[in-house]
């Protein structure tokens, strides 16, 4: 290879470090007076945009941020917050998105763990950040976010986001990536055991993922008026605030995730795509307003998470969404598989058409390699429908790894794969089918239980709002399955355990027929995700005092 | 930076190569039975096509090719053209698509200074590649392309294409880049000074130019079906090959770019795209069937070269095509600036609205840096719409440099930009407009003459077919204008020398009016460019001709 590579070296003229935060600069320069941000009353251009965001970097900077410094904040998807996403890489610091629902014990643990400079706190939660920064004892420059609507006026930082980024200095320079590995933003995991881990991004893969995510999602053609549904301290909102800077797309931004401000936003500023949780799905079905009209072009929905029911898939579509179904994770920089659509689906019935939807899919263009197999010999399972294996990753989307965590990295990093711990089978047509979480599967009597396909089955009944399956101890089975059910409003206290577990037996194998119902409202975390390490023991708990009583009774 | 880059190092999980190859594989998995080749009554599924790839790239290795050795290609936009551009780079071979238009001469060059080890060649050049090689005395290994249409039958190879592939040992191991900056095409510039220069690819800056023109040409949505109109010898037929892999797109292959042919590839396999230079855009009016019917939704055509006269735009929009002009160069892997459609201008008049669409506009999103600057200070343009600069370029898109030709490279890459050579002004909505290569402008008596706008104006008259405004030498002003007019078939000798000079009269300042009038045929080369070198010293003849007549004459 030595004539190539002779005389042929990188040099600026052919060689920059990748990084989404470019697109800014370039989305200023070419639609400087089409729309960036609509907030209630508010709107800024992308030029403007672009200029707060620039802002905000250099008063970063001035406020002693530097290369490598943590910069927090905990906000729900308002102005300030997508604007974080550009201003804090271009301060040099890394972009640290706190969960809103996180208690001050959890705040205060990202803090100190990310060692934590700056936090930008939006009033909403200046009660819980005050708490947190206080069991840090730490010296933490804090900028409060005002709003009236934020339901709370209490400030306490040191200056107001306006004021502080209207006083920037614009002599400042900002600071582009010295190389597209270094890092630009840190998203900790909900911590399913233990402490929460501290996903680590990079340019490079934050740049990919944003590219990958405008052709996975159709972001060209019309201009995509983008509705902020799906949080942004959730993998940086899955990149979309990067893709949607390359494409010169329009942020609608949402405080509250509620049906009503949904269908009002998609109203008033014709919104074309939004992400979101299958729950979210749930809240605009049984929300919807009477006025709803079927839109001309179908809002594209991009939604991950477990698959959505059948049910609500059907009921959604025929409401005016197209739905991408999409998977991925923290550690990928979000999304990694779509279901892409295949021509031949269209000569399938509604229903089966729903069934292919509700996939997880293909890897996306950006996502390198994928592999559903045995965990111990990687071997691939066959494309049979059946044969349950973990999904693996790898490729530029995979993270750098769990700050200050190099155990965890190696773990999850293993034999240079990323090893999502979740559990698929493989289609006849290579799109793949999560079935559980590894640690979700219920075993029962020997046989294994899909939590999901139960949950499936029982969103198919009509007063079932949300369903949860988890494994409960069992003396004679191990563990059998428990269900715990959501009724919708109008059925609470209409239906009882037996009719719903006759329902079950018409429809699923006796042994995977739920042995325990409860009745009762789901809890549910910031991004509409269930967790079934939580419910477990909480289903525990209520079959054992429930088991208590019978035999009190008895 | 430390906690940021302590124990979160690259590693198989989360870095690979960037290579457009791997999107082979993706396409080859999920679109497995969609159509991705079309060549007469030939179709090939992604599967099969995918699958002749690997072939190629196998049956290469296992006849001697290693990593850096160059395979060339001659042959117009047939299935092994489109092959090559992914069996060649996986047998670790570099891709040289060699200009079809070329003399013996000029392609035993290129053979010699690429050190070409096997070539492939289809037999409509048969003659002229048997007479390169044996210019240049070499061992080349010569697979021959065979196809009725070729219209020769002349086979001067050890095998023919199919039993080539269809040889190819399974067991070999196909070979991905070990560094996404290793080299994966080369392409030699047409050479307007002294030899041709060999532009070296990097699987780096085809990677991200592919995913750019995604983006750039809308290639989402709608499946595209993509016709072969733009030679793929010319810049890899701007990374489209490779485009169509990351989205799943259908190759329509064209022998020859003919009106006729083009329109029935549309209407027989329902072309949603193509690119070519003006140069078509103009066989297709005048080639316009009868039985056109303006499609239901546009055909895309993406247009680079120079701008499209704005009546050619006009009729052509009109027909129910919808131009995307861009502009780039073998340099840069193609095309780098698009003219980006506003909103706004919808309320522009159609003429307005023709205006706008015809210029270079913007860098696309893969495009990291553009400028319009002087070239000695670098210092920007103002947008007036009036000031020239030299385009440069930087970022990823950016050749390795020159083959063996270290001294171009440093001079083209000075001070870390790419010098086009291309002389633009900038409006004030920040669009570029080329006005000139910077040795094509014609200097009169002081004042700067853009040749396209005199070309421009000249497209305007009904007689006109093609036109190209040249300087000649002047006693009197240094240069002058000289138009070398293209009549249209039913206008031949219907039109006088006179008669064009008053119609310039009346749209043209005085010093700008062609001083010099040649009606006769152009010259172009194979991608429809006229080559302004040749034809000033062309016109330079004619007009001293003309002189030394007129002084016998007296």
């Amino acid at each position: 290879m030595h004539k190539y590579n002779t005389n042929l070296d990188r040099c600026a003229a052919n060689f920059q470090a990748l990084t989404p935060i470019r697109f800014l600069n370039r989305s200023a320069e070419v639609f400087p007076n089409r729309t960036a941000v609509i907030y209630k009353e508010r709107r800024f251009t992308w030029a403007e945009y672009a200029s707060r965001c620039y802002k905000l970097g250099k008063a970063l900077i001035s406020a002693g941020v530097e290369r490598g410094d943590t910069v927090a904040i905990i906000a729900p998807n308002v102005p300030a917050m997508v604007e974080a996403q550009f201003g804090v890489p271009l301060s040099g610091g890394v972009l640290n998105c706190i969960n809103i629902r996180l208690d001050a014990a959890a705040i205060a643990f990202i803090l100190e763990h990310s060692e934590t400079k700056v936090m930008l706190v939006d009033q909403q939660f200046a009660k819980v950040a005050r708490e947190a920064i206080a069991m840090t004892g730490m010296q933490i420059k804090v900028i409060d976010i005002a709003d009236p609507d934020a339901g709370c006026s209490e400030l306490i930082g040191e200056i107001e986001y306006e004021a502080f980024v209207a006083g920037a200095n614009d002599e400042v320079d900002l600071r582009y990536p010295e190389d597209e590995w270094d890092a630009i933003a840190l998203n900790y995991t909900s911590g399913t055991t233990g402490n929460p881990k501290g996903v680590v991004y990079h340019h490079r893969g934050a740049y990919l993922n944003a590219l990958g995510q405008i052709i996975s999602a159709e972001l060209t053609g019309r201009v995509p008026v983008y509705l902020w549904t799906l949080p942004l301290f959730h993998c940086n909102g899955w990149c979309y605030a990067w893709s949607l800077a390359a494409v010169g797309g329009t942020h609608v931004c949402l405080r509250k995730v509620a049906a009503e401000d949904i269908y009002t936003a998609i109203e008033k500023h014709e919104v074309t795509h939004f992400c979101c949780a299958p729950t979210v799905l749930s809240f605009l079905i049984n929300g919807k307003p009477a006025s709803w009209q079927t839109p001309d072009q179908p809002i594209k929905v991009v939604c991950a998470g477990a698959s959505p029911p059948v049910a609500i898939l059907q009921q959604i579509v025929e409401m005016g969404f197209s739905v991408l179904h999409v998977y991925g994770m923290t550690e990928m920089h979000g999304i990694t598989t779509l279901c892409q659509v295949q021509e031949s689906w269209n000569d399938l019935n509604f229903a089966d058409r729903m069934v292919h939807l509700g996939r997880q899919g293909v890897r996306t263009v950006v996502t390198d390699e994928m592999v559903v197999c045995t965990p111990q010999t990687y071997d691939p399972v066959p494309n049979d429908g059946k044969t349950l294996g973990e999904v693996m990753f790898r490729g530029n989307l995979g993270m750098k790894g769990y700050l200050k965590n190099a155990a965890a990295t190696q773990e999850a990093f293993a034999d240079g794969w990323y090893h999502t711990g979740d559990l698929a089978v493989v289609h006849e047509n290579g799109y793949i089918e999560i079935k559980d979480r590894s640690k979700d599967i219920i075993i029962s009597g020997g046989e294994n239980v899909s939590s999901l396909e139960l949950e499936d089955v029982l969103y198919t009944h009509p007063a079932v709002m949300g369903v949860a399956v988890v494994a409960v101890p069992d003396e004679k089975w191990g563990e059998v399955p428990c269900a715990l059910i959501e009724l919708k409003p109008e059925y609470q206290g209409q239906v009882t355990e037996t009719e719903v577990t006759q329902f079950c037996r018409t429809k699923l194998a006796g042994f995977k027929v739920p042995r325990h119902i409860v009745f009762e409202p789901l809890t549910r975390t910031a991004t509409g995700k269930l967790q079934k390490f939580k419910l477990r023991a909480h289903a525990a708990e209520v079959i054992t005092a429930r088991k208590a009583q019978i035999k009190e009774s008895v």
